[in-house]
Formats: C-alpha cells, structure tokens, sequence
C-alpha cells in the first residue's frame, strides 16, 4: 500500500458534521494501510463572505492582502480536520502551504506552483502522522509572501503534493459521485464515467464541465498522476482520470466520453472590418493586452461589394466590459464600423477520442442540434472535439437531444445519484 | 518623531465600520510624522466562535491544531485593516506572528515570547510602510509550529514589539478611555487615572482590572516601555502607565490609585488537617503539580484541642474542579478530614504605592468595608495593596464604599465617558 493524496472541497467541510464525516473516512484510508495526506478547502462559503468582508473596506483590496486574508479560510478547515482525526485516535498534523513547501511564483490572486518541497509533509508521514495541508495557497519563492492559486486552486494544490511525493493516485473528493457523460442537472440520465482519459477530461473541463478544473488536469497529465474523483457522502466508486485504464479498470474506450455545456461566455462581433493583412491582429492584440482569454474565433467570409468583414469571437461574460472597453480605445488604428456585444449565447461541447476514427460524428452532432431545432451559431472543432454556440435558451435542449443521439442515456430507470446530501 | 507601536483590540475591528475607523487613525499618526507598527486581535467574538467549532469537532482539541485554528481570527482581521489602510492612500504591509519574528517556547495555547526578531517589520517600516502585526500569536523556536500566546496576548505582542523595535510608546486601543479607579460598571463616579506607575498597575492587573493584563504589563516594566491604554473610539488622551510621569505629565503621586474586584475566583477550605511541618507543603505541591496557580492562602489557628487546622485558599473558580480531584488523589498522603468548595465569594482590592507612608490606609480600608456592613473572610496584603475576600453579593457595595471613603469619587456631576459606542 502506497501514499495516497485525498482533496475534500468545501461542501464536503462545511459544518462540523461534515467535518467528522470525512474525518472517518480519512482514517479508514490511513487503517487500509495507506499513507494519507490530505488537502482540504475552505469551509462552505467562507472564501466569499471573506470576500465580501475585504470590499467592505476597500473597493480594490490589495492582491497580498487579500490573499492573506482568504488563507485563512483553509487554515480553519485543515485544523478543525485535523483534531477531528486526533479525537478518533490517530495522529494528524496541519501545515499551511508554506509550510508543506508548495513554492508560488509572485502573482497575488493567481499565483503559479513553480516548485513543491514537502519536507515536512514527509517527516510527518514517517513519524506515522496523517498530513492535512491547506489548499489553495503558497508562499512566494522571491518575498516570502503568502499567494493563492485561484479557482480550482485545492485540486491543484493536491495533483501538486501527489506528484511531488509519488502517490498512487489523487483522489478529488466532491459531492458529486464522479464526472457524468453531461450535467445531470440538465440530462437527468446522464450517466458516471468510470474511466475517462486525460485527453478527454481536459477538452471536457476547456468546454464547461465544473467537475474538475482545466488547470488541474494539466497539472495531471504532466506529472502522469491518476484522479480519482469521487462522492465523500457515498462512498462509492466514482470517475478514474488517467492516461490508461490502470490495474482491474476494464472499460471500453467509448468513441464519445460525454457533453459538455458552458452558458459563461458572451459574444463580441467586430463589425465591418476591412478586409486586408493585420487587422485581425490588431484586433485579438489589443484583446490580449487586456489579458483577456479569448475562447472561439469566426471570421465571416468578406463581402466582396464592400472589402469589409464581420470577425466574432467568444470570451466570458465577466471579461466582457474589459473587451469592449479595449477594442473601443484601440478603434482608431485598428478602422472598423462598430461592436455587437452578446451574452445571451451558449455552448455545446461533444468529447471523444474516438471520432477521430469515427467520421460520423460531426454529421450526427449536427443531425442532432437540426432534429432539435436548434440553430448554430458558431462552430469550432479540435482533433477529440467539436464546440457549437447557439441561443443560450436553447442549451439545455441540446444538450439532451446530442446526448440521447449518442447513445449515452443511461439504460436504468433509476435517478442517477448525484451528491448524498442533496447539494 | 520616533517609532510607535499601536494595539487595536477585537472590538474595536469588530465590523468593516471599525476596521476603516481604526485605519484612519493608522493613518493620522503616520501623517504626524510616526513610524507605525499595529498588532491587531481578531475581529469580534471571532476567536470565541472558532473556539466553538474546535469543541464541536473534538472534545479535548489538540493543542498545535487548536493554535492553528485560532491565528486564522487575526490573518483575517490584520489583512482587512491593511487593505482599509492601502485604501486610503498609504502603504501598508501585513506580518503573521512568524513573519514579525515573534518567537516563542513550544507550550502551544499559552507560550511565552522568547525572542523577537523583528527583520522584516523593520524593512517594511524603512520602505514607508505602514506594518501591521497580528496579535496573540508566534512560532515556536525549535519546531517551527503556530503558537498562540493565550489570554491577553496582543497586549504581550505588542509591548514586546515596541521593546524590540526600541518604541517611543506602546499604545493600547480599547474600548474604554484607560485605567480607571475602579470598574465604572459597578462605580459611577469613578475617574480616569491619567498616570500611574507600573507597580501600582501591576497590582491592579493582578487584583481583577481588566484593562491591562498582568503579564503585559510586567513585560512593559522589564523592557521599561511607556504604555498609554486610550480609547479607539474617543481619540481622548487616555491613562500613561509609566516608570515615572513624562513629558508634560505633571501627576502627583496619588496615594491611593484605585479600587479593584474580582468575583472569578473560588475558596477552597481544607479541614481538619494536622497541625505537623509539612502538611502545608503536601497540599501545595499536589495542586502545583496539577498546575493551578493559587492566589491567597490562610491558615487557621489551630484548635489546641484536636490538634487540627483549616487551610483556605483562592483559585480561579475555572481550576476549581481540578483542584479538587487533586486533593481528593492525595487525601490519603496528606491527611486531612474533607474538602469545602465556595465559588460565591468576591475580591476586593486598595492599590497604591502611597500606603507604604500613609499609615491610616488599613483602617480606613476596613473602617469603610464595616461602616457597608461587609463581612470579610480572608485578608491579604502586600506593601502596596490590601485586599479581603467577602462574600460575591457584597462586591459591588464594597467596591463603591472604598471608593468614596477614599476620596477617589469624581466631583463633576457628569456620566464618566467610557467606551464611544456603548460596547
């Protein structure tokens, strides 16, 4: 029995009983023979009240501040964790980031793992100890300061500390019993993937799966550690994450792994562009000097009356001021007629492996979308993927008709178990 | 203008309207040409709630995780107060116990500083900055764990800030507008104290003022730093507790500085024990063993008949079931008939360095405690302090006769002024 990584996100902490709860479940890991380190997140909603709190005293909180402020949320839950475990008679330890040696770069906020020395961490582990270390955060390599990761910044913590310390696997634990072939939200006969590759699941976290975080899975692929995701309220077997089925995993490679859907992103169209050489460039130039992540790019065959053309592109809604607001400044140099904005547009996502030798699966998609009625608006594909935005009501439709037409609707009768609380 | 380390207390950062009080009065003393250095406690009732947690999780926390736990209160609050105070137009840079170099022994829950080793206070301080400190806590010496410095510790961590950083002054922010004569709950008419001398505010702290805590202030005398407990709320000069007055000061030496209480304690009486060398000795050590500090000890005359004694002494009533199961493991060591427990008891304290050379002080004490119709049960006496142990309903009347019969009554018909907010 080797070491093993277990991450519980803030839903599975969120009061004492939940505390407790995945207490037990970490000491049956640690009595199974294991060695145990555990990331933890901050309790519920404690990461936003303390949000919350820092613009009650100032409107733009300063990046080290702020990031001081909300570690402290972690250093609550490991803690709590951790006499928890010590009350059921067994030994557990809690380090901050700092302390279990996971080194950032300096970016306030969105800090990058540029190096993990767990020295503590295995000290602790040979003493016979369970190791709880705070998610989410670091201390910086040049000021000695203290960085958070950002969103998902816990699953990354953890893939980080497994790879540094040769785990088995890291095992993400959530309330949701694994990843589904869609969102049972929206298709309520989704079904759990026990087996996906790491290829697949980072297309799937690109186009909108919440399960697991695109960065995450980067990390994953990398390192070549397998992800265990899974409920902590079941218990059951949850979605294995890896480069190949590994040990008594027989699963078939389904040619699709599942549908993806994001309602997050909006739709800026540059209106009447001329059409000639580096004006798409100044375009996505001056977008990118804002730091802004584009996602999706159509440009729009040019009107040959006019040499002008239409060039969109998708982006999050919460970039979408900053957009506007850079593209409006640089209209000048760059010479177009004017700007659509867009938010009411969503995006649907088909992820497999296997329709790069399955040639059908594009026209089945469209079939599909067509049979529905619904109407697309942009295309996008890579080798394992094909993306479509169309209205944002239309989504959820969708959603259920492609996954239905790719035979991914599960065959029982029974609601699928998502989440053993209800949340 | 020189360095000055401020403390605010937690309720004077209770909410985000505090926090950006305290910031702006940060600011004025930087504005006045300060170095400032603020340690901060933790907002509100935060340490009280977290503490609540930690016994829902587990019933005896473990004492490194619960120091964890509970340093989480004052991240949070000293990064809010930097933010508040960045937003505001000036530097400010916030320091965990270990970042500021506060370093202490390994005794977690209540440590004693050992060192401090402020590096990178100073260098923040030289780049401009505003250094905000939390309170309450450090890291220990030789295994580099979170310690918490127990009750009153932003106080300790504050005064040994401003000894090692050589301050002009350490200035204590509460919610009341210094030292008073007496508890101004239970004494209207008592006064501020402008100045007093160490010695007599160490036998205030040690007689049951609240203000300042004993530890705090006996540090303050080591290191021979001015303290000047103020209100946050009033911006009024508040009480100097000092070696000698300074500056401006002009105080006469009063004679007597103030009335104390304290209704936390219990008595316990052992009977019937052997009048014998050592009996004493066998009980002391039995409760010193279990780690009880004792505070007055009586001994009665013994009955020339039977040959045994009665031995009472005062605890914190918090110890007083400790105290008991240690004598009762030794009753058969020590000898003694059995064990009376009374938490219904009060204190009362005169202080003053004056009654050295003021030989009337004793009778007019008791004098006024008789005239209240108060009875007393225990005295006790050093060369600056007189105090008697009366039953706890009698406290407050005794409290108010000492103090008038002492001449310590304001003579202005106004309400004394304590605390801005009501708190």
């Amino acid at each position: 029995m080797g070491l093993v990584v277990q991450k519980y996100g803030g839903s599975s902490v969120a009061d004492a009983e939940g505390i407790k709860r995945v207490a037990k479940r970490i000491v049956d890991a640690k009595k199974n023979g294991h060695q145990v380190v555990v990331v933890v997140s901050a309790m519920g909603d404690t990461t936003d009240e303390l949000t919350d709190l820092a613009e009650q005293v100032s409107p733009i909180p300063a990046g080290r501040e702020l990031d001081m402020l909300l570690t402290s949320g972690e250093r609550i839950s490991m803690a709590l964790l951790a006499m928890a475990i010590k009350s059921l008679g067994h030994e557990a330890q809690s380090f901050t980031g700092s302390q279990a040696g996971v080194i950032t770069d300096s970016v306030h906020n969105k800090a990058r793992i540029i190096d993990v020395t767990p020295g503590r961490i295995r000290t602790a582990l040979d003493e016979g100890n369970i190791a709880i270390v705070a998610g989410f955060q670091g201390v910086s390599q040049d000021k000695k300061d203290i960085t958070t990761l950002g969103r998902g910044g816990s699953d990354t913590t953890a893939v980080a500390l497994a790879a540094a310390l040769d785990a088995e696997v890291c095992e993400i634990y959530t309330d949701v019993d694994g990843v589904f072939t869609a969102d049972p939200r929206v298709v309520p006969k989704a079904q759990k993937i026990d087996w996906i590759s790491i290829e697949d699941m980072l297309e799937l976290a690109a186009s909108g799966s919440k399960v697991l975080l695109h960065r995450c899975v980067e990390y994953a692929r990398r390192y070549n550690i397998p992800i265990h995701v899974r409920s902590s309220f079941s218990g059951l077997r949850g979605t294995w994450v890896s480069n190949e089925p590994q040990g008594d995993q027989q699963v078939e490679h389904a040619i699709i792994s599942g549908v993806a859907h994001d309602v997050s992103e909006a739709k800026i169209t540059v209106v009447g562009v001329p059409d000639k050489p580096g004006e798409a460039a100044a375009i996505f130039r001056s977008i990118a000097n804002a730091e802004i992540n584009i996602d999706m790019v159509v440009q729009n065959v040019s009107a040959a009356s006019t040499g002008l053309t239409d060039i969109s592109f998708t982006l999050p809604k919460t970039e979408g001021r900053k957009a506007i607001d850079a593209l409006e400044r640089a209209k000048g140099t760059i010479g177009f007629d004017s700007l659509r904005y867009d938010d009411q547009i969503g995006k649907i996502s088909l992820v497999g492996a296997g329709m790069k030798t399955n040639p059908g699966v594009t026209a089945g998609f469209f079939e599909a979308l067509s049979d529905a009625g619904v109407n697309i608006e942009l295309i996008s594909t890579s080798e394992i993927r094909i993306s479509v935005v169309t209205r944002a009501d239309d989504v959820n439709e969708a959603v259920r008709a492609v996954h239905t037409a790719f035979g991914l609707d599960t065959e029982t009768d029974e609601a699928v178990v998502y989440g053993g609380t209800g949340r």
